[in-house]
């Protein structure tokens, strides 16, 4: 029978810190304090095995269970010197939560468990102190039967009947019968009373009498600790920070210590660093004579541990008590130095006695995350291997983003909160509609779209605006979720708001806001302000934190990251991020131009190919031009230029007034080109005349394409400018297309390359966007020199989503669980993941040294990345805001997946066998740490390519 | 060095009737025959694979190939005792192509090679006729200035400047100058003048002399032989054909005899049983003093073999020369003997003396394709696999089609020919426009559809017709891809058709048809006839050799095949074909009716969950009378029922007219229901909120559906039909999906069940038709206990193509050969291939008794049908119309890839092993062809359910 109970206690554990998944974080930290010789209330951990078993059995507990719970708490007893349920020596048990994942206030806690009328007159007679005991007595109550008796018991009372909220309507009764301002100011008797006045109103209201047995409180708050875990509240939390349902939690039973008793008692929470700034110091607070929950609640303030912190009347701990303070801090140093990282600690002094509640892995934002990853790397706290992983990109992200300037926002006037749905600042004039924040945009203005909830039409005006706010919707709501694949700041679930679009206006407590008036969201808080508030615009360059963590990154990375970019202005952006080249340059972006678009639609309504022939060619200049720009700002880098993709009737208007007017200036009848226009009209366009079937049909467009792209390239060359195109067939799904495409390219490479009197070096791939080219990847290989994966419309047509259409359904499967999450965002690496690494694998079958990358929107989700990574690809590319997201995403893949690497060496060692035997000679050392530079450098020429 | 060249003659031959792949299906038999001691002109036969070499090594012959032809050259000589470019006793060949598939008149073919200047004079006196020698010339000058000098240099002259038209010029105007109206009306000495006249001519306008050297014009025959496999006719037959370019052509290099040398020659063609009705009697005719090309050309009429085929005035050959007869007839009687099959030959006989010039195997139609099969079936000449395999599906397909009455179409009056794209008989009244089919349609008419040609947006209209004729297109034309598919009447390319749409009428040869003439089609061979002509109604219960032919078939195969059948008439017309159950019941088609679509509608419009539902459930004793009436249709038969299918929009109007009439009609606001509208539409409604997404979000639709599946289920059973419903859930990507509707379906079946007190045993499954469903086949098989494959849908997620949209660009792919094939007629067995064998592959590691049955039209397509067996799929599905052919074709996959058998015997082993043993001591017998019946069930029941 497996152990379901781990006792810790007086220098010992059953358990240790390594046991996370059985004892949660929590429980094992406890057990790795004990072991460390800090001092803990002793206690015992029930394991996740257990809530997975009772879940999985019908909700029922192990059969070994009780006993196994029995025997610990004997422990617990023994080294305590109290007895649980002890009339004369009460033993009290504190029950709280311990998951894997720290989920902070969505699980359920109980204190002072063992507070029976039995004990009551042994705990006063201990601590001296009637009120004390009262006071617990009746917050146990409180507790009690709300999370056990009530929601543990699922019972659903309506709103305001909870009775939580009816105790606390006694309670605040008893305050006003007897003039009490604050729960402090409420005498021993008032809160016996009001205890007993508890009881009675429990057993009316739930049909209960409130357990009067300290075993039966016990159990109860196990049970409700398990209940929790099954909790909306919980559930929602999991899903959003991925934590899977049957991880379980663990329950840890402790006994209770007091910071109540007095004023040689306290309690406080402190983090080992400051977790804002990342600053190497102590940093944390505490109350006296107060038990934790006050800390957290924030009825009182604190006063600061440190003496610097003290405010004007303030006494920090380590001026009241420099003893405790001596203590505490070598504990701090103590842990720091075994766990390697900022802890989040609880500690309790019961009458100058301190225990140590609670450490774990502090929590922390993206500025103080990079810098105590850069400090503590810097001071060989910990590897640089390490200090990749401590940053999660998304914190890397807050580095990226405006946000509201900290200063500034102290003073401005809050008048909402709602969901923090998109991280970063963003002010700007209201507007209500998606048409209105187009126009508006269009002008230069800067807008914030606020409406009761978005719907897929709006995403143009979305797009358009700085910010979203919407009064409905939570964090997987329309707004929320195109929002962040964007990375725009958005406030979702505003309820205070009562918009009135038709009025152009809302209102918030009484204030009316209209259109055209400015407002500030702070999207990582959740806050909205009235007017402008400045915002901090960050200087990555001025950050030598982030410097030294992206160095790091770049170092360790074995898989190159490259912008999407269809300019020379974005490649410029990109390549100053760090890009080591375009991944995507999509073309039609340079067509829709007023003086282009109209050469695009006299190739339209051309009759013959003559005429078609003549009106693609005016594209010439301008395609070359813009293909010039973008090889001048990547000079040296590659540049991967994606054929014209989209159907030809993107570039025709639809109205008939529109079509009149084009008619008119194309000087055809109306008649003939409103034909044209349907005959172009496709009922799934996705599915539809596009890619490369354009340039199939229509050869001439390749043509021309090709031209300008060689064109350029030799005319850069000339001016000794190093352009390494990279000519991409998109929408490949036969090998066919693609030997159709690649004959027509290289036939106008030769003509231009004879005619300039110049060699250009080029490569020419595809896309495999579709999944029949996956499938078929070793035939397409065969002409192809790269594959770029274009998860976009291989996410399409694997699922059948339209992106455009799936509006109407994603909500509710993300809601229903159908899918974990949108796979538009993440790779979803159980079906698409196959296609990728299926395609992969037979593109490499038949080509080994074919290069691979991705050029959809996932190839900045680090989750994505990682998946990139793990399958073999040589870059991921991503918008030029994503960059520094992939590029650290990819050096995290390569730490957590080092044999992707082994697979880089093996595939570098071929390709340059003389470089490396050079390189041993050279330098004899194995060890990876220390590789030599010019063995990095063949592994990045190898790789990074 | 590998042989190049292979000898035959004198009863000795280098090859033999195997090695067709390497001398082409002529040469194989030429060797054969020899072997056989059949009388044959010696030759040789220049292989394939030089024909292969030339065109990959940039048309060089391999070096061995003249010494191997010298060679072979002078063996010729020696048997026919004759010498090549003898003056005194000159050999003349003819040198013809020979495929490994034959290629009736799509290549060239020279005869009388070796007549010079030196040799004609030797001819003549050994012939003893100088007209025939000097006839000979004259007709070697032109095919060889024509087929040689011009068409294999690939000189393209203007129409009507060709050099044998030019040469014909000369002919003409030498019989009008010696007033000859026949061509056998020229002397020697006009003949031998028309010949220097041709050589004059032929070196004015193709710039170089005929060549006078028997050497030389062999080899340029050679070359001409060779030129022709790469022809544009030849591409064309292969792509039809579906014959591989990499095959290459034989070359036959015959000793030339003649059947024109008087009334002791003659040269004849038969078949060793009657090709058009099967019936086993000599079929054939002859010519007497003539050469081959003259039969085939239909210049003169000839006689017939038979003597009792005489008509008035014919001399049978049986009657004119009874040793020629009864030689001729035993060599067929030796020839069917050998090769177990109905044979095409041809003969020369020379001054009385029989030559054997070709046998092949002889094409026949479908009627006779059938009776042959049966007949040497019985008679034990072959057995059953073999019979099985003689017969094409697409034969069969004639036997199940309309077609023109014989008798009457010899006394219609035909008024035009085109190309015979879809096969079987139509008659009809004329429409110019789609939308007038659909009119007079639904009025109940019976209309012909006549176009330039068509395009997507007829589709409607062309389904609605009993056929269709275009003036424009070929065989791969929109008209002819889309009729095929349906197995529909069309002749495409009917370029003496003058189109007057706008006239509504079209006029032929001077005269005009007007709209609501009839006129009738015999798409099998590509006449347009005036007026109605009668039809034959196929009726396939009379045909006993069909009757026959079935019976074997379905004793033979191992696979089921259903129907896709939507309404009880449905239903019964499919089990009358032959369905053993309804693989596809299409539920929305139930929808569409007038008092239905108002609830659905109801439906869409609902404002709450609640209005929704009533709005649904209206709908339900609807749906359970069509349930009802297709379970009584299918006693005792599995009928898959697929819940709602498409999306909401295609059930609400789009016309403002209609839209505010639906609106008032739904008392709504026009406005509201226009939002509705819009807001229902979709960019990419393929890849919308259509299939399971439906049932999700709306989850009393699926409700109503189960309900009604389970009640008239639980009605039938208490009435002793037996029902055996499989539920299908449709366009599941993920098995959460499929899990959330499974959930709700077995709660009603558990409801009714209770409700009527009864228990139904029914399954419950999946269509396969997501990229990402065959991928997570392995999971979503936990929940589905049947896959159906959609390969309509597979096919277009899997290659990025809608359907409705390919029309711009799939004829271009097919004759560009991007594409083989359409892949929606035959599965793409490369690529999607790949998805559907992984699919169920990955279902059976989860399930193993999992059934497999595809569902998309492919159900209906031969080779698609071959490909779902050799994948293991236990049932095909297919209209009701083609479930003969897919029978037919399930059996042929059962006995040309056997091993599936196998694989399906393992499975039953495994599933009932009792009952195995109990047939092995019955019956210890082994061979398969003598299964005992006990086995045979057993096996039934295990593959076929």
């Amino acid at each position: 029978m497996t152990q379901s109970v781990y006792y810790f206690g007086d220098g010992k554990a059953d358990g240790d810190g390594s046991m996370k998944e059985l004892l949660g974080g929590k429980g094992a930290n406890l057990a790795e304090m004990n072991l460390l010789g800090i001092p803990v209330p002793a206690g015992f951990t029930i394991t996740t095995e257990v809530c997975t078993h009772y879940y999985k059995n019908n909700r029922k507990y192990p059969a070994n269970l009780e006993k196994e719970v029995n025997a610990a708490l004997a422990k617990v007893e023994r080294a305590m010197g109290r007895g649980f349920g002890d009339p004369k020596n009460p033993l009290l048990l504190s029950v709280r939560s311990g998951a894997r994942a720290s989920m902070p206030g969505m699980m359920e806690t109980i204190l002072n468990v063992g507070l029976t009328t039995k004990t009551i007159p042994g705990l006063i007679a201990q601590s001296g102190n009637e009120r004390f005991v009262y006071d617990a007595y009746r917050r146990l109550i409180m507790m009690y039967s709300d999370v056990v008796m009530e929601k543990a018991a699922g019972i659903e009372p309506k709103e305001d009947q909870g009775i939580r909220k009816q105790l606390e309507h006694l309670l605040e009764a008893r305050k006003a019968k007897v003039g009490a301002k604050l729960d402090t100011d409420l005498s021993a008797a008032d809160l016996q009373e009001l205890s007993e006045a508890f009881k009675v109103r429990v057993k009316q209201v739930l049909g209960k009498p409130f357990p009067d047995d300290a075993k039966e409180q016990m159990w109860g708050g196990v049970l409700a600790v398990f209940a929790s875990w099954m909790g909306k509240r919980a559930i929602d939390y999991r899903r959003i920070e991925r934590i899977p349902d049957e991880w379980g939690t663990a329950v840890n039973v402790q006994a209770m210590v007091f910071g109540n008793l007095g004023d040689t008692s306290s309690t406080g929470v402190a983090f080992t660093r400051n977790p804002a700034t990342g600053e190497n110091e102590f940093y944390g607070e505490y109350l006296v004579n107060a038990q934790g929950e006050d800390v957290v609640a924030g009825i009182r303030t604190p006063d600061p541990i440190l003496k610097k912190r003290e405010a004007k009347g303030q006494v920090s701990l380590e001026r009241r008590s420099p003893k405790n303070f001596k203590q505490l801090n070598d504990i701090r140093l103590k842990l720091e130095n075994h766990f390697r990282d900022m802890l989040d600690i609880e500690f309790t002094i019961e009458q100058d006695r301190l225990w140590m509640l609670q450490c774990r892995v502090g929590k922390r934002n993206g500025v103080s995350a990079v810098r105590m990853a850069v400090e503590m790397m810097n001071s060989r706290f910990i590897d640089a291997k390490t200090a990749l992983m401590r940053v999660k990109p998304s914190q890397l992200n807050e580095l990226l983003l405006p946000s509201v300037n900290p200063v500034a926002e102290r003073k401005a006037r809050k008048i909402a909160e709602g969901l923090p749905a998109g991280p970063g600042g963003a002010t700007g004039q209201i507007v209500f509609t998606a048409d209105a924040a187009e126009q508006w945009a269009a002008k230069g203005k800067k807008v914030i779209l606020v409406r009761a909830e978005t719907s897929p039409e709006d995403v143009a005006g979305m797009h358009a605006s700085e910010a979203i706010l919407t009064a409905k919707g939570g964090m997987t709501s329309h707004a929320a979720l195109v929002a962040r694949g964007w990375g725009k700041c958005c406030i979702v679930g505003c309820g205070a708001l009562a918009i009135d679009s038709h009025g152009k206006k809302f209102s918030v407590n009484g204030k009316v806001y209209k259109e055209g008036e400015y407002i500030t969201l702070n999207g990582t808080a959740g806050f909205v302000y009235e007017g402008q508030v400045a915002l901090d615009i960050p200087d990555l360059q001025k950050n030598k934190y982030y410097r030294a963590l992206m160095a790091t990154a770049n170092k360790s990375r074995t898989m190159g990251v490259r912008a999407n970019a269809d300019s020379g202005a974005d490649a410029r952006n990109a390549r100053e991020l760090g890009a080591e080249g375009i991944g995507l340059c999509r073309t039609e972006h340079m067509f829709f131009d007023a003086q282009r678009i109209k050469a695009v639609r006299e190739m339209i309504v051309a009759k013959n190919d003559d005429d078609r022939r003549k009106a693609i060619m005016k594209l010439l200049p301008f395609q070359r031009k813009d293909f010039t720009e973008i090889f001048e700002a990547m000079h040296g880098l590659p540049v991967t230029i994606r054929l014209l993709d989209p159907p030809l009737h993107e570039f025709t208007p639809n109205e008939p007034a529109q079509i009149a007017a084009l008619a008119k200036d194309l000087k055809i009848s109306t008649r003939e080109l409103q034909d044209r226009v349907n005959q172009l009209h496709e009922l799934n366009p996705m599915l539809g005349h596009r890619g490369c079937r354009l340039g199939i049909t229509y050869p001439a467009i390749t043509e021309m394409q090709a031209r300008a792209i060689f064109e350029a390239a030799a005319n850069c060359q000339k001016r000794r400018i190093k352009v390494l195109p990279e000519i991409m067939v998109p929408l490949v799904g036969h090998v066919n297309e693609l030997s159709d495409q690649e004959k027509l390219i290289r036939r106008v490479a030769d003509e231009v390359m004879a005619e300039k009197k110049i060699k250009i070096s080029y490569l020419l791939g595809t896309m495999i966007e579709l999944p029949r080219a996956a499938l078929t990847a070793n035939q397409i290989a065969q002409r192809a020199e790269f594959f770029s994966f274009g998860t976009n419309d291989l996410t399409q047509t694997t699922f059948g989503f339209s992106r455009d259409d799936i509006g109407t359904f994603l909500p509710e499967y993300l809601s229903k669980k159908i899918l974990p999450e949108d796979p538009f965002q993440s790779i979803d690496q159980e079906g698409l993941g196959q296609l990728i690494s299926m395609g992969i694998q037979k593109g490499r079958a038949t080509r080994p040294n074919l290069k691979v990358g991705i050029c959809g929107e996932h190839g900045g989700d680090p989750a994505s990345v990682v998946f990139c990574h793990k399958v073999g690809m040589n870059y991921v590319s991503c918008s030029p805001f994503r960059v520094p997201i992939a590029l650290f995403a990819a050096a995290q893949a390569a730490v957590s997946h080092p044999s992707q690497e082994d697979h880089h060496m093996a595939t570098a060692k071929k390709a340059a066998p003389k470089a490396k035997k050079a390189v041993k000679k050279a330098a004899p050392k194995k060890k990876a740490a220390k590789k030599p530079a010019a063995k990095k450098a063949t592994k990045k020429a190898a790789k990074k390519k």
